[in-house]
Parts: C-alpha cells; sequence; structure tokens
C-alpha cells in the first residue's frame, strides 16, 4: 500500500474487526504513514473546535526507555493485582499475557504515539473533564481504526502516564500540555479479528435507565 | 439502506467528512438503525476491556425538554462569552448559530443518545480520568463515524451535562453511573463535507515536544 492513497477498509468492517495488537514486530514504520494516520486523527471533533492537540511521535531509544520503565512500574503494581482479580477467568489471562509481553518488549516496539491536549485539565466541574477527555479521545479512536485499516497493530493504554510528572519530564511536555493516551504501533505478530460484546440491547435504555425496551426487540443477528 | 447491512462507506472518506450537523429535521430514525449505530459504538476499546457502557436513546418529548432546558440555561452563559470572545471571526459566528439552531429546536430533534460510564469518576489520580473517559469516548467517535456513514446528522455536545445531578435525574441515572457525553442524531438539513484543520506537521512533535521534524518534510498535499 503506498502511505499516500486513501484508506479503502469499510468502515463497519475496520470497527468490527478493531481490537489490541501489543504483540508487534520491531521493523519500521513509514514516516508518511505515520503522519498520515495522524492527519485522519486530527479529523475527530473537538470542543469548540479548538483542535488544541499535540502529538508526541517516539522513535528514539532513550525516550521510549523512559517510556518502558514509566509503563513497566505501573503494570507491576496494576498487573499483580490484575491477575488475582482475573481469578481463573482465561480470557483475563490471555490478555494479561499480551500487556505482560508489551511491558517486556517496550523497547522494540518501533513507534510510540502519544496523544496531548493543550490544556491541564481541571479536576472540577465534570464538564471541563469531559468536554477535555472528549476533545482528544475521539482523535485517538480515529488513529487506532486507522492503523486497523492500514494493518498496522495497535493498542490504546495509559499506564505509562500514572505520573504526568515523569511523563511530561520524558517527553520534554511543557505542564500546561497534558497527555493523555499512549498508542504503541507497528506491524503486527498476531491477527485482527472479531471481538466479542455484551449485546447492545443490554446496554441501551430508552429515555430513562434501566428501561430496557430493546431487549425484546432484538433478534440476534451474526453481528452480535 | 436497509439497516441490516453493514456500512460501506470507505473508512478514510467517513473520517474526512465527518463533521457537527446541528439542524436536523425532525423526521424519526428507525430503531434498527440507532441500535446498529451503537453496536458499533460497542466495538470500540475500554479499559480493561471492561465495557461499562451504557447508552440511553431519548426519545420521550418530556424527558427531551429536560435535557433541552439543561442546554439552553449552558448555553444561555456559555454562548454569550463564546459570541463575545469570536470577535469578528466569521466561522466561529457560523458555528454559534448552528448551537443556537440546536438549542432552539432541540425538543424536535428525533433522537438523543446519551453515552455514560457505569462509573463514578474520581478528580485524583488523573490517570483514573483518562482511563474512564478513555473507556467512553472512543464508543462514542465510533458511533459519530457510523452516523456518518449511514447518512445521519450527528454532533457531539456536553452543555446539557454541566449539571451531572440534574443530568441524572432527567435521565433517571443512578449516582454510580456518569453521563458524558450527548449526541443528537436525525437526518441532515445540511450537507456533510470535508472540514479544514490544521497541517499536521504543526501538531506532530518528534520524540520531545516542540521538535518539528516532519515541518520540512511534509509535502502539501490533497489531503492536508
Amino acid at each position: 500500500m503506498k502511505h499516500s492513497e486513501p484508506l479503502q477498509m469499510p468502515i463497519e468492517e475496520a470497527m468490527r474487526t478493531q481490537r489490541a495488537i501489543r504483540r508487534l514486530k520491531p521493523d519500521p514504520i513509514d514516516d508518511a504513514l505515520i503522519l498520515h494516520l495522524i492527519e485522519l486523527a486530527l479529523k475527530a471533533p473537538s470542543g469548540s473546535n479548538a483542535q488544541n492537540w499535540e502529538f508526541i511521535v517516539v522513535k528514539d531509544p532513550q525516550v521510549k526507555a523512559k517510556l518502558a520503565r514509566l509503563n513497566r512500574f505501573a503494570w507491576s503494581i496494576y498487573g499483580g493485582i490484575g491477575r488475582r482479580l482475573a481469578g481463573s477467568d482465561e480470557r483475563m489471562h490471555k490478555i494479561m499475557n499480551a500487556v505482560q509481553w508489551q511491558a517486556d518488549h517496550f523497547e522494540e516496539i518501533p513507534v510510540i504515539v502519544v496523544a496531548c491536549i493543550k490544556a491541564i485539565i481541571p479536576p472540577w466541574p465534570p464538564l471541563a473533564a469531559t468536554g477535555t477527555y472528549g476533545s482528544i479521545y475521539p482523535s485517538v479512536q480515529n488513529l487506532l481504526l486507522a492503523a486497523r485499516a492500514a494493518g498496522l497493530g495497535a493498542a490504546l493504554i495509559t499506564l505509562p502516564l500514572w505520573s504526568l510528572f515523569l511523563a511530561r519530564r520524558a517527553l520534554g511536555l511543557p505542564w500546561r500540555i497534558t497527555p493523555c493516551a499512549v498508542i504503541p504501533l507497528g506491524w503486527p505478530k498476531g491477527r485482527y479479528g472479531p471481538t466479542t460484546r455484551r449485546p447492545v440491547a443490554e446496554v441501551v435504555s430508552l429515555d430513562r435507565y434501566g428501561n430496557r425496551a430493546f431487549l425484546a426487540s432484538s433478534q440476534p443477528s451474526a453481528r452480535s
């Protein structure tokens, strides 16, 4: 695929086969492709169309190593708790093995994208927080979908950002820019494929919470 | 278009032509189509794959009226400030006219979707906030893209949620569920079309913030 060519995958196929791909090959990714993906990320909406975003494309081994250390530290705590909570849930352990792989091989991932918002997010009021995160995560989702359509492996993680102070220091970010999400990118070792989700009628209410009006009418289909 | 048919629009076309469509016709939308869009929303990633989302599909005029009042109240304050800040910026005034139209005609919008997360979002640490909002906004973006591919008008707004207490009361939400985003849906009066964005090389840094390494190499293209 030429990197300048538009991504042609039908949108529904991209959404249905998007999944976190954590085991990545160390092979490099063309800069033009990375910029193409981020350009599509910028097409997402942002509050008041302010486009207050900043993307850091990390390829330098030294910066990667710093993010890897931050990720490993958070995972050493969070992963331990997670494994205990997972108990005998096979699927959770499979996910955690992939996260472990990612933590162990973080330095070998060819490109780490850090999505940031040019704002300090106040803890209050909640409207400010949802408005601010709502101005960066739609673009992150565009990036993930575009990566999927391009055949690149990607995942959305936040553990390397457990300390905003240390994350800002690793990336040379001023205090008024907040890193929000980390997206490791690389050619996948594994494969994309359909995901399983709760049936839509179980998470949709009509008019008021708890009114599961669509439970009866919804037919099981190949889609769900 | 049959509502059970997969959405076929190429992903890049959907992303490049997605924009907030606020002027909507009052014509009804088929329930099956709404569920189809939300089903695709559920395909987005969520933290630890917890899928802690809840979607309220509001069609009842009484509930709509409550959200309309909340929206109008916030807009009466925010819009006044906005108009003063916009000065003579034509584009901002065009956006604000559309938001004003939306506020004036809120009750006529056929469907209002409220995306919620089954969590109380703690003001601290930031990792909890970004992880939680990062578990709902990717699905909101899927919903917006799917709406665009289906030819439905949509926008992402948060003003009706300025008071979580009143928003929860309007929607019958328990306190442990947080409404995060509101998406008015309807058949568009206007048209979708390409959006303008800042050039990608201006918002991307290599390795450390401020290193605009791609500024020189990036060629102006039809894409940007």
